[in-house]
């Protein structure tokens, strides 16, 4: 289905930079499950290095919005621009990290709110409000 | 600059269902200003009625996720659909609610990742991991 | 504050193909006016040609459904994909079609509806009903 | 294949918020069938019930524009936003209405004009025309 | 899974027009395969050939980009515009005409870094510098 | 206009880590030009330094893409996602790489048919063909 080979395990084995960032990914995860994202990024050690790198250090080490909310504009972002395996991937990653059914359904109103009001500002065009202009 | 008519106050006194909002707006909010997103809805009441009505239960009144996170996930979603007018607006009322330049920045860092992600995984067109569905 | 020159009248003297379009443009609109779109498609005779022709087939000739209805749907796609300068010129050109303020406030609640369903569907990855597939 | 569970007609019983909005759908629309779309909300009755209420209100309920119309606008919506259920559901949803297939065709063909010269509008960056403004 | 019927070549035989249009992308192409796209547009003859037409004068006949950038455009488009059928389809025409698994990658790379500079130019609504003004 | 301050010179004093972002940005583009976009960034060092060092990294650093085909798809990638600013700053940047009149005209036909071809294919979701999958 998708557009590059998945490396599977064994095809890891012949290139250092990728076997360095899957096993980086199993031990800061604490997990054996390497997901379909990072086996298709496997074809491009370097774009893998640095994607990994920006996960890492915005999404899994401690930043000042907690992860479960990291998580939630994650799953806003990847909806408003419809792609389907992030939202997917991230809906899970936010169900681990604790999001409940009732945050779940709340977050479904915001982004869906905002979908509609975008929408409605975009078609009238509305000029931006003075107040609102950094000084 | 609009594509309608921007209500001004006196324009409003014609209208009792508009003036009716108009009031709610300013009593909710605790304040005279009234932005031009409802200024442009006045030309349509019942739209005007139906949109602050969401926008008051589903931004406004108590809910299970904070205020600011909500304002954070509305940033999130106008900045994906290019709506310059919300981005503007809400980024203002995430100020208003204590959002500092910090966790601006972090909301940033969050988006664009996924702005970058979401990218790799279209272009890539990768399979959703068994993993992530719900049995 | 565009990225090409916007071609004024005493520029197109200069460019047959260029002349023979604004020509036919205003022959066909029965006005001796010429928006800055074609303006800027100036520059690339070959594109404005073939952007004119489908615009004057597919807009301005008969057709199956109406002149208005089409321009409805040519908002409501211009307001999805954010382009302000089609928005603000096919709502001019919906109003000199005859839309009404109320043609224009229920334009809206249906985008708006759209825009907050997609959203929603999108979040959820809802799969497609086995009955809307065709057989 | 979704981000939630899809209510099956014995998991609706537990739920009289879920049973009242599902029973409504069916006399609204005289047929037995509630689609996926549905069966994913109804894991959050309060969003459930705001959005089949705005549905049955601007999509079904008599208004100024012609269902027909509607069905078009919202295909035109939510293929712009790659919403592929939303797609596949309103087109059957148009069919259901009457739509033909050279009424299809005329859409397809207003769309993807739209799309192309959204395209070109923003690419150039092109000021709207004095012409196009509400005075 | 699609909303049209995709023809068949038993079908094509009942109209000379989309017998025409296929024949032709046969013979461009020189190859006997003519992929799902053409076969759904065959429903709409008018479409089908305008469209062909497009794409033969824009992507196959020679131009001033050379045919691999103009299939790198292509891709990068249809990923933001989360095509997926356009995003396979262009992949396999640009590996047809020789991207590498390098080029590949640096398109990917180019791409995703504009996607994340776009979130966050879109969400700082940073003004136009007048150096990039056209005088 | 902005959502943020713009850094002046003056400003820049206060940060060493801005300071140090804006010297390399004069130094590896040989002028003291600073667009507004690292003048909004500078609100924020941690990213002003990733998003700059990645832009080095990417787009100036010699890679296997010729710089101008990477500004064609930067001009591709920012209109799809209706970021103004940046389709102005690339646009500018193409042309100081040597972007010709005919080049920018043949960028706009593939660009805008591939938005009309994604709008088609969206509408109509078409399943892609064996032929394009890897094996």
């Amino acid at each position: 289905m998708s557009t590059v080979k998945l490396w599977q395990d064994e095809d890891v084995e012949a290139s250092p930079r990728v076997q360095a960032v899957f096993a980086d990914i199993r031990a800061t995860r604490k997990s054996d499950f390497v997901n379909n994202f990072w086996r298709a990024l496997a074809n491009q050690p370097e774009l893998l290095e640095s994607t990994w790198s920006s996960v890492k250090r915005i999404m899994i080490e401690p930043g000042i919005l907690d992860p479960l909310t990291k998580e939630l504009i994650y799953i806003a972002v990847s909806t408003a621009n419809s792609c389907n395996y992030c939202t997917h991937s991230h809906t899970a990653a936010a169900r681990a990290k604790g999001m409940t059914n009732e945050q779940h359904a709340e977050l479904l109103a915001v982004m869906s709110l905002a979908a509609r009001t975008n929408s409605i500002a975009n078609a009238l065009q509305i000029p931006v409000d003075d107040q609102f202009l950094i000084v």
